[in-house]
């Protein structure tokens, strides 16, 4: 196997992969504590906020995906890994926070965008500069 | 055009994306079947349920792909693909299922969990033999 | 760095993560004007309308970036990257369409529907030949 593959990126993303399906796990459980069974979606507000914590991870894992593999390979393997271990880490305090009280996801969801404007502007950097490379170096 | 390219977990990828738009536009016939017109979401129980079972889809996909394309670039292409398909399957087993009656969305949805759990185990086995040659070799 | 990287996927993938992220930002805006706290999902047809263009763009974002990349990757990395340039105008006009009236998302609905069958055909046909000549070659 090449030892060229980007292996942190891979830990990163599975572990991200893992924490969102607990995260859909505590849905469930919420599901049973609360006896609301599928497919009704609303009921007291703890199960309510238990189901739009996750619902907003869901909504946010695609960029988060996008951006970490993006900036690990055009930028930094290892500052991208880091950047993906903060948002998993902002993603546990946004849930975890909401789930107590509307308020209290604030303190997470502030860094899950830090996270996200992290590997944001490392990707840009990236990708500008194998542009650069890529298409004017030729000139 | 390389021939390394992993074209069986392409195409698996493509495969899947098209049943998830299928569900989607399963929805939509659904919603012209019950007069549901957007952005209303809520409808007699068989509408709820299609509405549902095609989001369960949706918040599943990602953790799909990401643990597809690693099992498949880490550990085994072939086998990662096998498993993919057996995801597809399980899907509409689940699609089917729940719009029937919500019981019947279980066989579907163990389904879907075995084939996710398939997959991660064979990603995380090559995710540690690949970083084990990278990092642990050069000691 | 290598100078192989697709650069074009991967600016319109950040291109488009970028959007999407907006649409979750007037989301929230919505939420303000209308006065609506998370976790409620539900408010006047304005907020409803936002809401809802926001999760369908959700919906369809794993799947574009399934095609976007296979296409580019498979079959032309140019025509790729112009495919996913036009399927984030659709989507843009689709979201400030039905913001405005349900029936005004329509247009940018079939233009986003024409880029993703666009990108479909470019994979599909990518993925038919790499497959026939990475398999069938052999014999």
């Amino acid at each position: 196997m090449s030892t060229d593959l980007p292996v942190l990126l891979a830990a990163v993303s599975i572990l991200s992969a893992l924490h969102l399906a607990f995260q859909a796990r505590r849905v469930g459980w919420s599901r049973m504590k609360h006896k609301i069974m599928p497919p009704a979606v609303t009921g007291p507000p703890e199960f309510e906020r238990t189901f739009r914590a996750h619902q907003n991870s869901v909504e946010s894992y695609s960029i988060f995906l996008v951006v970490l593999w993006i900036s690990g390979i055009f930028f930094s393997e290892v500052l991208a890994a880091l950047g993906g271990l903060l948002y998993i880490v902002a993603r546990e305090m946004y849930f975890t926070g909401y789930i107590n009280e509307s308020k209290k996801r604030l303190k997470g969801f502030y860094l899950v965008l830090c996270a996200l404007l992290f590997l944001t502007v490392m990707a840009t950097i990236g990708i500008i500069q194998s542009f650069l490379d890529k298409y004017l170096r030729r000139l």
